[in-house]
């Protein structure tokens, strides 16, 4: 075991937090295009602008069902003033003054129709006939041609994550398929013995936490089919396990430190370039970032699962999301509360902080991720950063907190089993 | 073609949002239990507390690298007065006065040990010594025996839905397999004449956004299986795809509302009970809610676009996220934020308004969904809801905006691609 022979007495050998996401953000751009189905695209990220092939829609058309009309003709309309229009037959035709057309939601506008009025704004009148008793102003539930892109127009631009309804404008669009950036491979290296779910650890193993922990967060963020590869806690094992082909990116958990066993750094260092050993974040202090020779990222995480849990949010994930030509923003809600109670952390180092909420507007700060570990994680609502220039906050500071599930601190009541 | 025939002249016939909400609330309980392996089970809703099967961990382990103490030896040292220890070999014994015992992090800490003082704090010393050169207090670097969880403790309470770090707590604490609420089985019916995707529609066709649009939707809110099954606008064919085996909850879009060819309604009252025809919900007011005989739940959306994704977001969706036991409110991030310009709505309709964050404490109302469809869905940044009671909201009000993407109005600038 080689022992820390620095003499600094802390973290000053470590990068920062900053410098290690300027590498990621120098050394992950986005993948590569790939064309899916429409259908199959909520989530992904659009490489390249999408024009609209023709006005969408291509006529003036009914957005809900009424009567289309002549604005003008309706002013002064109202249950004390019903007024009364023929009902013409619909068709390619003018609408002629004094009447209107019935139509459906989606129907085109006759020539000459400016508005629609909704059925509940129309009393059946005589044969024929219909009374109209809320007035229409131009346009009202009229949905223009061209309005939801004229032809060229850019529907959606280059770099948007889709959400539901972008999908439904896509498809609404005639679009059958878009060009997304691919998603990023990820394999997940896991040195050390492990012991097998549902029995009890042999001395020496532990239950792997990270394996299915991290396959779940690379999930969250956009990664794909991330596989779990276990190797022996040597350097050659593990060196080997970094240069597997048609992967974008390797994160390897535990074998970092300083322990006689962890050989993940120099593993990187013999693979390709290790450029950041260590970091000035707690927890995750033993996080390291380079690259094999075929420049293919590698992010070392942390055994401890908490530590590697906040290693990946603070670090690897960045690079994850990168790749797949997402925000790089942490995907959780930020929200800005109030400190119940003092934060206490080191100067010189990025502090990862579990706290509660203790209302909905204040959070205190919890037990350690160094003393509970992934207890904290589950207990916690989220995490305050401090920053490694700051001593932390005094009570009553407005603290920027992380919130894994935002309606923790939202309006609407606990849920319960109904 | 039925006309509306009520005179009332507005939505008085129609139900509250929040009776929908309640009819809902009574009307779809979580789902039965399903086991699932843990690696799987990123997402999912516990039905049931998940105990710890033994003390976690089973002893007082290292968390870091380093050297296990006693930390009221520590006392005082600093890099002015580094203080010698000797270095005793590991193992089962008691550590002795003036000893310290190398530790990786995971290891069992010897008895007699309080503390780890992690490498960056020590010096090698001479052969067989170190000197410790920051003080260390009682449980520094040490992960408690049950401090993850007493044995028989709760480590996850029933209703939890699972984030990444709770796979990791679960999968460190060997659970191989946990029993979650289903995921509902959802089929979506599509009603009317639909042209392909990829090529122009003929006359009187659409392309079909809902259908795609729903599914992502759908998963979002943990269904599965979106089966997309189209129909004709009629009623008999309209009911008889309303009642598939196998399927926990049926969604319509199209049909609804009262043109000639509005069959949804008429269809759900013969398959079993209409319960609510038409919310005061704008867009979105022909939206419907019953059951079939067999007591499934069917959800009756507009076929309109944004009308349809409005009912699904305001009432259809919480139906599918109460099924699979998830928190029933919408999964969108909420904040309070400043009416940039004034909101107008009509009094006694729910109204949800499309708006666009003017910074990061301001929003604008757009032009509304039902005068710019599905383009007011890709250009908002998110949406104000207006409850019935209220005509708007005065420039400068505090509003509360659902946000489609929280980033868009956080801290770190939009990401551009690298």
């Amino acid at each position: 075991m080689r022992m820390a022979v620095d003499g600094s007495g802390g973290l000053a050998g470590r990068a920062r937090v900053e410098d290690a996401l300027a590498w990621i953000d120098a050394h992950a751009p986005p993948l590569g295009r790939e064309e899916v189905p429409v259908a199959d695209a909520a989530g992904r990220v659009l490489c390249e602008d999408v024009l609209a092939e023709a006005d969408l829609p291509p006529f003036d058309r009914a957005a809900v069902d009424g009567i289309a009309v002549r604005a003008d003709e309706t002013v002064g309309a109202s249950t004390y003033n019903p007024l009364l229009l023929r009902l013409a037959a619909g068709g390619a035709g003018d609408l002629a003054a004094g009447t209107a057309v019935r139509v459906c939601a989606g129907d085109p506008l006759p020539r000459g129709a400016d508005a629609v009025v909704p059925l509940d704004h129309v009393e059946a009148g005589e044969e024929g006939a219909c009374a109209v008793i809320e007035p229409a102003v131009g346009g009202n539930e009229v949905e223009r041609a061209g309005s939801l892109g004229a032809r060229g127009s850019i529907l959606l631009a280059a770099m948007r994550q889709l959400r539901p309804g972008d999908i439904g404008a896509l498809a609404a669009a005639g679009r059958a398929r878009v060009a997304v950036v691919g998603r990023p491979r990820v394999r997940c290296v896991l040195s050390g013995a492990v012991a097998e779910a549902g029995t009890p650890p042999a001395p020496g193993a532990v239950h792997d936490g990270n394996g299915p922990m991290l396959r779940s967060l690379i999930e969250r963020d956009g990664g794909v089919g991330a596989e779990l590869r276990r190797v022996e806690r040597k350097r050659e094992a593990l060196r080997a396990a970094l240069e597997p082909p048609g992967v974008d990116i390797v994160l390897v958990a535990g074998g970092t430190g300083r322990g006689g066993n962890d050989h993940a750094a120099a593993a990187l260092a013999e693979a390709g370039e290790l450029a950041i050993d260590g970091v000035a974040l707690r927890p995750g202090a033993t996080a390291g970032i380079g690259r094999t020779k075929a420049g293919v990222p590698v992010l070392l995480l942390p055994g401890t699962p908490a530590a590697c849990l906040c290693a990946y949010e603070l670090i690897a994930g960045r690079a994850i999301r990168r790749l797949g030509g997402r925000n790089p923003a942490l995907p959780l809600v930020s929200r800005t509360m109030t400190a119940a109670r003092k934060i206490v952390s080191e100067i010189g180092v990025t502090e990862v902080v579990p706290v509660r909420c203790a209302n909905r507007a204040e959070v205190e700060p919890m037990p350690s991720f160094a003393a509970a570990g992934l207890r904290a994680v589950t207990e916690a609502d989220g995490f305050v950063v401090v920053p490694e220039g700051s001593e932390g906050y005094q009570r009553g500071a407005m603290v920027t907190v992380y919130l894994y599930d935002d309606r923790a601190a939202s309006s609407e009541p606990a849920h319960a089993r109904s």
